[in-house]
């Protein structure tokens, strides 16, 4: 709730598009890679490990040639690039595990929707990565090549993502490292996947929170958190959905690449994706829900205040008529006159305000 | 109708979200069993059945070693596990019944949707079970586990679920106790599944309820009512489409586990499934009908409150204008010394607001 | 038109729920059979007709004996039952036609949505019969059994359905005769599907009285005859879609009851439920846009009010104000005094109405 | 924009039923001949073409004898009936062609929805011409059967229809006469198919002048012609559904009666039924979106009105008061004998007034 | 921003009709070429090139003689028609590379959805140019012809669409001339498909621009410009999903016209084609969330109005009567002879106008 309250002032920003023009020109030759030149900052961290059942070897900032060594090595390479590969770079390890150029076009032009495709034998997917930093959802992705025994992977944020792997794949005596490259792969992938949980939780959070509020009262600002979320909920489930078609098609598996333990995993991998789909779908729904409970709340609020004007009005604009009266100058008024003129209309002014009373209060006004 | 009344003062909580944190940590490793520890409290308990065409015994607070002596006999075994089981016992139990850890993940993160998942010879599924108490939907999960010759079912609901089953098992001359696992798993599956048919009842005349109070009048309550309503009913919604889908899986029996005559009473089943979900489909049209309604409502109100102020601004305003002319101080007025001013002035009041009135009947106001 | 002027008065009750408790108790054995008491009042009546192409019998108060008698003879046997079976009639004839405990419990259980099953050779569908009376949709249950060479048929409505069919049975030199169990079969069911269109038909009616009376005026007694008019399509589909589906099972006949020319007639019956489904989804969608034009025809009518209310209120408060400037008491005041005071406030008046008029009639508002 | 101006003061009627009573009254024998009597006024009118590669022969108002003597000629024959067809007609043609007496009813019980029936070698087939005229949009059918080497043809609309195709196949030197009969069915389907794009153009125009309107003011009238382009829009894609399932049925061609040549143009009339669909679609969505734009125009018009109301009303309600205070009696009112106090007033009431209108101005609202 | 400044006093026009008259007169010849006379103004300009792994020769205004010529050479042809081309010249063109008459007439009648056609052995695809000036949206189509070894295209609008396939054609060292016809034909295909990107990103811009436009205040204008958005993403849509279509058959390529290397490329290209429908679906309910964030505002800002108004009107209406009645002449009105009359009116009025101001900030209202 704290999030929230200390931004009532500002309106929330808009700025949540989630595409930083992500297409190379139309026209421009297929795997041409450029880097958007806002990006260049930081150059990308290239972490090695290499594993197999006996023994683990981790090199944080490798060069491009440790890699290449590395991949002589019968045993399990994993090449993680983290930050923003540079087109050299990334041409560099192309040559080396022959990763498609189309395929690392997609590498560079962040903010593609999750894909799985088939380059002869190995295979590239990327996940998306969403985060929700206060009013501002992005959509990283995760980029990984599946090979025979190596797994590439690339991730554009800020973050260590795969701290956990690591931390599992380094613990002593850990089953992980029976298995093979595609084992990696899954728990890359699962750990990708999985990400969506915080965010769909912190949305499902601000959904209660708006109703708590709804019941409260009602303003402009909350109206623009409602669109927000909704927006946001359209833009996440714009990825979700084809995540979803990615898990289904590594678990189909028509290419052979996973052992029959790794698929029993994959399966929960999907299922996950699966529910992240529906949560998504869900809260859409409820979204709409929300603007309609708002929309009809706006209208009670007018409705009360309509109704506190109407009996003021419909009480005081005759009776102010009637004293008006009274009021004239008309040299032949008979009832000014009169001793009881004045208590009289007192009378009248109370008996017609009370019946207006009684009439509001049968149609249930006050 | 009482139930409803006696919250007329509250507003209803919105504290319905059915799924309490049900995710491991992204990153963890698959199957790691951890339980909620604000769960802890109560310890479950197990019960175990063994039965064939002949004999019957149950234990009602069995310990591990009980179980494991029943799998041995070649009879029908039934491990039902009611509440939250520990890390520990499931473990035990996940041995002596080959479960897969993935499986035993799903039973302890409470919240899952229905699934069905096939591990080798065996398959796991997971029904929903909802319960409606007051303005809370809470969805519990019932976990089934079928094997070549036991059930092994887990309940973290506080009431007996299975007792009406249990009955009729031990009744004697049942026909029940001649079948063979899969019409046991059949019993529990179509139990869990018709726990649905009490609560779409009762959403059903809630929808009736607010129908009849739409008519009646309206306030902000009902409002919320119904946004509550469609609420439950989409959270319904998203653990019926599963269900379905676990029902038609079962019934197209891929895997040869099912008799002829249970696949009949399964037949049945996934046609429960189907009417549920047909159900919540057109409860959520009739709730989106209903805040229709609701707003075409408040708007007529409006329009009342509006048609009265405005026939009656319309009336005085001008005839105080009127007298207020008379009501000036001019040296020079003459109207204000003849002697047939001031009825006159009454009979032009007069006329003007009959014709108003007449005026507005032509138009339909009043 | 005349039907709803009578009820112009009382608000349309919402008492169409068209299940009335329809499931067993969760748990319940299947095929338990139990009437639903408050429905024991009437016996039902059994009707066996006997026939074949040369001779036709008709027994209208048929004992259980006569049926058993009939079924042994060659001929092609239909049985009907009309009314509420009770559970001993319905095991009896359950016995005698070797018909599934679970379809019994449909026959009982009324409500079910049609549904199609097939049990060994035999096969049982249920067809639902809607009637609009009034405000009133109610949706029986037409269960049909085929077998080799008999038809049972069940209707549980008070009217005496299947009176057409078996006039073109017993009327003479008939072609009906000459054909099978299934062609009976056929007819019933073509019965049973068509009596949809008379009440689509009353509905498209009511959707055309609406949208005039739109035209002329609206009120609150509108807004609930055009959510009655949604619910009861909503309702509608919910049974004619799985109709739909049913028929379209009977055509595909996978299971080779059907002979050529039946299914040239089941393939029109199977039109005529796809045309109800898509007259109902029609209808659905011009409720949708009918609640649309209501609210829009309030917000019109609301508009209209207000500008009246703006027109005289802006023009007579200012003048209201300007005459109670000349009703103060000051001591000096020199307008009070001048000879043409008076005339030159009419001036004034009448210029500022004037000029008020002509700038609410360049707005449009007059 | 002409047509519809000269109606601006009627309300258009609703009267666009599109289905008048179409079916046989439930229970009646499956291919009952009955022509509603409403109908019976003009006799329908037989034409009969007779066509090879090298002759042509017209007979315009042909009996059945002449139709009989041209089925037996090896030559292409296409019979035409203009009109609403007699029963007795009907059936002489149905045993001359051998129709089906199914396909038959169809042809008489007018505004079925676009079939495909195969029945046996031959097919029958309904299209759905529309047309609009002013406010009223009516389907008609062209009912077609394609034998060997003959075309039968119904059309019960006014126009001559399928006098395109008659001119095309009686020009000189054509190569339509080369193709078979089904060559000439596809040019009469085409021709059936494209009648709808008219229609969908004139629909169209009255969006754009919808639209065009909508930004120069609003009355209850526009609302009924929304809600009129509306109804028509969701009758037409009722046919054109099915419209389309016909084409695509013709094109899979599975009974191979199609040369590849015709299959090719096929192609292209279902390539127009799509587009025709699409197009319906298309102007459903927005329709839909001209009655939000509407609505919130209705909604925007109310604030505008709102706001000089409430502009006026509060810088001269307060006003009133005030000078209404100097208006009072009392004896020892001290500012009433004060030289400045008449400008006093004065200064006060410009002040307040200006200040007023700053406020409203910062506001926005003047 | 500046776009839409400049236009403020206008209305947007609505005159975005996507498809002028594009079908030929119900009933014409299949094939018959006639070109919208409006559209003869400039003459079609042809450009051959002819290319091979070795050699490049372009021909930029060539005649008809010369793309004869390049035919029979075994090089890759590419022939490109600029601008709307005569049916004299269409109909050589089809002589000359066998294109079918029905793919002409869709050259000719511009405004097509995109389609693929398969004649014989060769392929013609339609693809859908969008461009989007001021508030105008056109969609132009692109004709593209695949043989053996050649490439026929069409493209009508103004803009030199293909200069950037050209350029990477003509460079030297290319790796594009070492594929054959098909490369080509993805070339062209990619390009035009990836025409959609800049519009849908000029549509997500306008949506930002809206929605900060949405938090600043509200007008009309904004209505329109929120309907136009609209009805331009709906339009789009109507031509995208054919695309994915046309795409995904491209893919498929049941007729083994791409090597495998293209087939990567197309997939990219399918991709594309995706997100851009991805992308309209997605906008669109973007823009019936902001219309429904207009309506939402519409309706406080009213509230906000209605709520001065009520408030001002509230303490004046009572106070105005309250010294109306001190300004009655009548003769005994004893309070009018008080000494302390007149302070203790206003004593009175200032009690109730506090009072009342409580009263309106506990309700929220100021």
């Amino acid at each position: 709730v704290k999030r929230h309250r200390k931004k009532k002032g500002e309106v929330p920003s808009a700025k949540a598009r989630a595409f930083p023009k992500r297409f190379s020109p139309p026209g421009s030759a297929p795997g041409t890679l450029i880097l958007d030149p806002r990006l260049m900052a930081a150059p990308p961290k290239l972490r090695v490990i290499d594993y197999d059942d006996e023994k683990i070897e981790e090199v944080e900032m490798a060069s491009l040639e440790r890699c290449r060594a590395s991949i002589k090595d019968p045993s399990i390479t994993w090449v993680h690039v983290q930050g923003h590969a540079e087109p050299d770079t990334l041409r560099a390890l192309g040559e080396m595990f022959e990763l498609h150029p189309l395929a690392l076009e997609d590498v560079i032009n962040r903010g593609q929707q999750p894909k799985f495709e088939l380059y002869g034998e190995d295979f590239f997917t990327i996940f998306a990565v969403p985060r929700l930093v206060g009013d501002l959802l992005t959509i990283e992705q995760v980029c990984l090549f599946l090979g025979s025994n190596y797994v590439v992977s690339f991730y554009a944020g800020e973050e260590d993502l795969f701290e956990p792997v690591r931390k599992r794949l380094t613990a002593p005596n850990q089953k992980f490292r029976k298995h093979g490259a595609d084992y990696l792969f899954y728990a890359l992938a699962d750990l990708a996947v999985d990400q969506g949980f915080p965010v769909l939780e912190q949305i499902g959070d601000s959904i209660d929170e708006i109703e708590v509020s709804l019941t409260e009262g009602i303003d402009q600002q909350l109206l623009h958190r409602i669109h927000l979320l909704k927006r946001h909920v359209i833009q996440l489930r714009r990825f979700l959905w084809p995540q979803r078609e990615v898990c289904a098609a590594l678990l189909r598996d028509d290419f052979g690449k996973f052992h029959d333990e790794v698929k029993i995993h994959l399966r929960d991998c999907t299922d996950h994706a699966v529910q992240l789909l529906d949560l998504a779908e869900n809260y859409r729904e409820m979204c709409s829900s929300l603007l309609e409970v708002y929309l009809s709340t706006v209208s009670n609020r007018l409705n009360d205040v309509m109704r506190v004007l109407t009996v003021i009005s419909t009480i005081f604009i005759p009776l102010s008529f009637f004293v008006g009266v009274y009021g004239m100058n008309f040299d032949y008024m008979p009832e000014l006159h009169m001793k009881l003129g004045y208590p009289a209309v007192w009378v009248v002014i109370f008996t017609t305000a009370i019946s207006m009373l009684i009439f509001f209060r049968k149609r249930g006004w006050i």
